[in-house]
């Protein structure tokens, strides 16, 4: 997507620790217009994919999910984040490490809201390392529901997690792939 | 809002605490036609306010507020939650006290993305002590950007958070009210 390689020379920060701030238009503050034409974007590229759903992971996955839904008309859920893995009532849980925090965390969701044969599309802002995809990842198989691919507004590639899971055979699809990035500048992966 | 009003009677379960819970609908599976009219609802509200910017906090918030942005055309901040109160980099912050979970965290926004002047719309998923919407009101306020009002999917007035937002001034709408809840009903405030 140019238009947010674009947005991520123009407004991006490059910081030590190889993380990228993109606080002014994607993830702390929202640029309704752009997020529109994100979801749009999304919504063709699984236009074929007969999407029953779309899972994310709170918080600033939920804004590129509802956008999406809104295109494709269907429900989103958002899965929560626990520090512990100790939750009421029946959820699907999986164990996620976050590298940028170093700790563990649980996603889960609510056995309701994910079902047996469902078509579950899974969004979120970043594509790093995967962590937290795959802990997505293990929900829907848990549900026995069916991973149709990922969307993503920007994979960071050089930490190789989505081609790890394009190695089990899952569609990715980044809007923005970045090869490499530093203080020098960012490459793109051309798609 | 006669069709949530509806929702809460159909889907939402009352627990223990004065807890509704609407994960169905609202704050973990989200229903996206729906989410579409309460945006709608939200502009319709504050049509007449020339709002500049929603500010909401993650995580439930963000897709409410996102859905008024479309709507109304402006861009959508979002809070983030922080334990502690050391946060790197310029921010406005504010304690907040959590009586559900009974902790402290803070909430944060950078600087860059509120401005003096500004007029900022609040918006949540529930509005019940208000200990939430009172560090954001803070926050713009550290800003010396003006709050034109407060927009949350449901008030649950029995708390009483509500009402004491408005007895400083600021407007508060409320898309469903809850007067009362108990294991035997829901009773509606009257708008």
């Amino acid at each position: 997507m140019k238009e947010m390689q674009e947005k991520i020379l123009k407004d991006g920060k490059v910081i030590s620790g190889g993380i990228l701030k993109v606080g002014s238009f994607l993830n702390q503050q929202i640029d309704i217009d752009f997020l529109k034409r994100m979801g749009q974007e999304i919504a063709r590229l699984y236009a074929d994919e007969k999407v029953d759903k779309i899972l994310t992971i709170e918080a600033s996955g939920i804004s590129i999910a509802v956008a999406a839904g809104m295109e494709l008309g269907v429900p989103v859920v958002f899965a929560k984040k626990h520090l512990t893995s100790n939750v009421d009532g029946a959820f699907y849980s999986a164990n996620v490490h976050s590298y940028t925090r170093d700790e563990d965390y649980s996603v889960v969701v609510s056995i309701d809201f994910l079902s047996p044969g469902e078509r579950v599309l899974l969004v979120d802002d970043f594509l790093a390392n995967g962590q937290a995809l795959n802990g997505l990842l293990s929900l829907v198989k848990q549900a026995g529901a069916e991973a149709v691919g990922v969307a993503v507004a920007i994979e960071k590639c050089f930490q190789g997690g989505g081609d790890e899971i394009r190695e089990r055979g899952i569609r990715v699809e980044a809007l923005v792939a970045i090869e490499s990035m530093s203080s020098e500048g960012i490459i793109f992966r051309s798609n």
